[in-house]
């Protein structure tokens, strides 16, 4: 398909990385609607922008109006849609910043291909860290809270394949931190997500 | 499409720009294919970084190997190529960085769209400067230098729709730079598009 292109010679990603005095990586939020990612995600983004780095959410705001308006709802334009997001995110992350991703993301296969590509290299660069973050709080909680009245109209039919009611959310695996919103504070989970940054190596000090 | 999904308060754009120390901006380079775009932009990056600056280049190298890659030549496909970079260059000027695209991206009104959407503003952010960047060269210059072969190719009527050969480019008709690749080295052109920079206050110092 790509045959006319070729590979440039350009900063090293390691170059990037010492340029910028950080690590890029990408942090998937991953679970239900209501879940509390995209308040942890904001959270996160300002605690880490305060410490001085460069980090960047992708969330519906601004990829559903923007990169992603092409796409509806069906399972494909779902596939694309988070395809899209994994790519954009590896870009940030090879930017040297600090990706965060909040996205329902309901279906293992997807999550893992966003983790694989990151691993892909070219170049000799390093692979990208990809870190799995589960916000798992019971449907229930998430029902109640319903902050959009989204649960609500799933339940009355009013909005198909709706994550949790009409459609499976697949639990991840081996998720490399998991929060609970319903148990912790956002600060107290934003905290979570940075003493793991830390402990890895990935972000200096907290 | 997208009835689901709503706003969340966030950082400001003004309140990151402040946090990472500069302000995001789009540089999108034009020209035919060997007038030097990506010499140019591999440079201006480097250059940026090394003043301390968030910059990242993307082009067919980081693009049409990962986000684009379902995609193909077609008139179609080519369009969608270059809007999806629109809106990625988009997301990394409103993360405060200095996207730099280096596309050939012929159309006028491909152009015209990429600049239309970083002057497009949610929840009271200024526009994001769009700098449209047109590195001019005669096609015979290009021509000669081919380091691809490409023109030979297209020539040869191996490669179809060309870019010059047997397919137009729309040169810019307001573009806030004009480089010149064969009358000035690498260095001299990444100077002129830097001192426009510092010229405009974009960028604090060269």
């Amino acid at each position: 398909m790509a045959t006319n292109i070729t590979w440039h010679p350009s900063l090293s990603r390691a170059e990037r990385n010492q340029n910028r005095g950080q690590r890029g990586l990408t942090i998937w939020l991953t679970g239900l609607s209501a879940s509390g990612k995209s308040t942890v995600a904001t959270a996160l983004e300002q605690h880490l922008l305060h410490l001085g780095l460069s980090a960047y959410r992708l969330d519906g705001d601004n990829v559903r109006f923007g990169l992603n308006k092409d796409l509806g709802f069906s399972e494909k334009d779902r596939n694309e849609n988070i395809r899209r997001i994994s790519e954009v995110a590896k870009l940030f992350a090879d930017a040297s910043t600090i990706a965060i991703t909040s996205f329902i993301s309901p279906y293992r296969a997807d999550r893992d291909f966003a983790r694989k590509i990151h691993g892909e290299t070219q170049g000799g660069d390093e692979p990208l860290p990809f870190v799995e973050v589960y916000v798992d709080v019971p449907l229930e909680v998430a029902e109640q809270r319903d902050p959009k009245g989204l649960y609500k109209k799933a339940r009355a039919g009013e909005i198909k394949d709706f994550t949790g009611i009409s459609a499976p959310y697949e639990e991840p695996l081996n998720p490399e931190i998991t929060i609970k919103t319903h148990e912790k504070s956002v600060e107290e989970c934003v905290a979570q997500i940075v003493s793991w940054l830390v402990e890895k190596g990935y972000v200096k000090s907290a």
